[in-house]
């Protein structure tokens, strides 16, 4: 058998504001009191899969093998969306099945995945008859989680399923399709964008820089400090992928972006 | 004696934005140092004694037993205001005494209770003399917290006390007295009221919906996906209240409500 | 060898919207499983080192001993600046040689303290080749940390270094240099100044009270209750400073001050 998870990363759009995240937690240690359970973020723009998709893919390499990773931005949660365990070399996943895990997906191989089955699940007694049509965080996902992390197996979780090949994330050599797009804007109001920048000769040979509305990015910088100030500059980010960043303040505030604001890379 | 606790859930107006929270644990881990410690949540909006009360409620009943709750929401810090344990057969919840258990204790039966007696803490050194009168969470709350998950008799820590009847907390049939009310707006802008759906009968029979200002709330929905688009709902929400919600969108920023807004109940 | 940390305590600026404080945690686990690690705060304004220092300050005394603290506000991260361990006689912090220490250091003695050597540590293996230049917290810190907290020599990190004297903190007899001014302003609005409470002699006979553009505060209460509604009052706040408040109100707002509003003392 499986050795079983004792760690657990969350990452959700609940807030801290609300009782969901405790609640959550205290579900997962009532079955199993030893897990240790971290927070990725839950502060996801509500209901925004491809932010979450972003912040559990640059955060998923850093934690320790076989974590159990649960993501919970669900806007279709009580329909029939379906939820599912899909397991890699070094870690599991649960999530609902709406692209949450596409970027990590297009970097790492799922050698088994199936899709939760409640009702089976209600009736062995893993989860409780009464699932709340609003809350499946506490009701589906904090329970079958907590199971997982005992060493369940997975197909007694439900049947097995094959995942759709996932498209390519990011934009760089050979993905001529993948629009350039803002994936999340930190703290710090850096933008991160879609851009790889791990491939330093496609972006010397071929990215003058980035586009934003009216305004041309095209200044490099190495780090923060080294910028010139107030100027919006390119960084390779902690990800390696293309950040815009203005030192000591917000890139955000000041060219007036948000996550949905579209991006041009302009060409040499 | 009783198994000390190994859970101690925390529920405060603190925030996360200064020290304050960090601090407690430090007390508490310093005196206990195997304790597990979980958030609700500290984001309740200060000084409001009754949307803590909602929050405890709404999280409490999915806790290991014996879980100690901790609830900080305490206007009167440093005045004569009691801070009072209080254990049902399950939990036990220390508190200052100002209505913050009552909707607890409107569904609990408590089995006893002390008022913290802080002149007898300092003298036997439970907690220091140097008590501050501004931060009782971390020179009171949080040293006598740890006395009761080590398993210090309540009797040790202050004199018994008799508790009043809660007040029933929710409109359903059989409390006409019970005003209607907003418990708490959630991170997603769902509006939270006093409504109890439980009685499922009783709402189909005497409920044509919520009135907010001049809009009238009527139209039910399962789910938040299947709800029509901008259109604010009624649910039976995680915790069997009725709530106001809106398809990927803020009911509260909809209908511009806080927790101040009154609510009346529509009859049929 | 000195008894190994198991408890780390976390102070950045990072936030809790992104992936940072998340990953952080999950590379320390990697390396060393059983640390216990607890949040100061992670909502220090951005970059400011001066703010950052107070919290630690006001926090650090309550931790466990043995307790290392880990500090990163570093807007200075990916160039030259140095990163410093420094061990007192009950506590270990890590932080940017950038001031984060200073009011700790104002009230411990430093017994030893060494500059990390990042190329000495990429090359025993103890981080990673492929540190960022921009997540230091991700790449430095936390592993150091881990190596730390797993009872590593200090010299095996780096060479010893002399610590410059920190300067006096706070306003108080004796320190005619030290410019009033504010540290913090908490959740509840209160404005946390660097005026010294401690000496009940000087402010008595010296202190009149704290000016603020054209207010002049100067009426004490002992605590929140006891103040007159909507009038700013000095007290003395849990960590002993002169701070002002507004019983359950926001001095902050009412004050319309922010953390680089100056301040005088007024004298008797």
């Amino acid at each position: 058998m499986r050795k079983a998870s004792s760690i657990v990363a969350l990452l959700t759009d609940f807030g801290l504001h609300d009782h969901y995240v405790g609640t959550m937690k205290a579900v997962m240690l009532s079955i199993e009191p030893s897990l240790t359970i971290l927070d990725i973020t839950h502060e996801v723009q509500p209901q925004n899969v491809r932010q979450a998709s972003y912040l559990l893919w640059a955060a998923y390499r850093y934690f320790p093998k076989q974590t159990l990773f649960v993501c919970v931005v669900d806007p279709a949660v009580g329909t029939s969306r379906r939820i599912i365990v899909v397991r890699t070399s070094q870690w599991t996943f649960l999530a609902p099945d709406a692209g949450l895990l596409d970027i990590v997906l297009s970097q790492e191989k799922a050698e088994s995945a199936v899709a939760v089955d409640i009702g089976r699940l209600k009736q062995d007694g893993s989860i409780s008859p009464l699932v709340s049509s609003t809350f499946h965080g506490r009701d589906v996902f904090a329970p079958v989680a907590a199971r997982i992390a005992r060493g369940a197996r997975l197909t007694a979780l439900g049947d097995p399923i094959t995942l759709a090949e996932a498209p390519p994330a990011f934009v760089s050599e050979g993905t001529p399709h993948v629009r350039p797009s803002i994936l999340h804007i930190d703290r710090f109001g850096n933008i991160i964008t879609n851009v790889s920048g791990r491939d330093r000769e496609f972006i010397g040979r071929s990215v003058r820089g980035i586009g934003i509305r009216r305004h041309a990015v095209t200044r490099w910088s190495q780090n923060y400090e080294s910028a010139p100030a107030e100027t919006p500059c390119l960084m390779i980010g902690s990800s390696g992928l293309v950040e815009i960043a203005v030192k000591r303040g917000s890139a955000a505030d000041l060219l007036k972006v948000d996550l949905t604001t579209p991006l041009r890379v302009l060409s040499k």
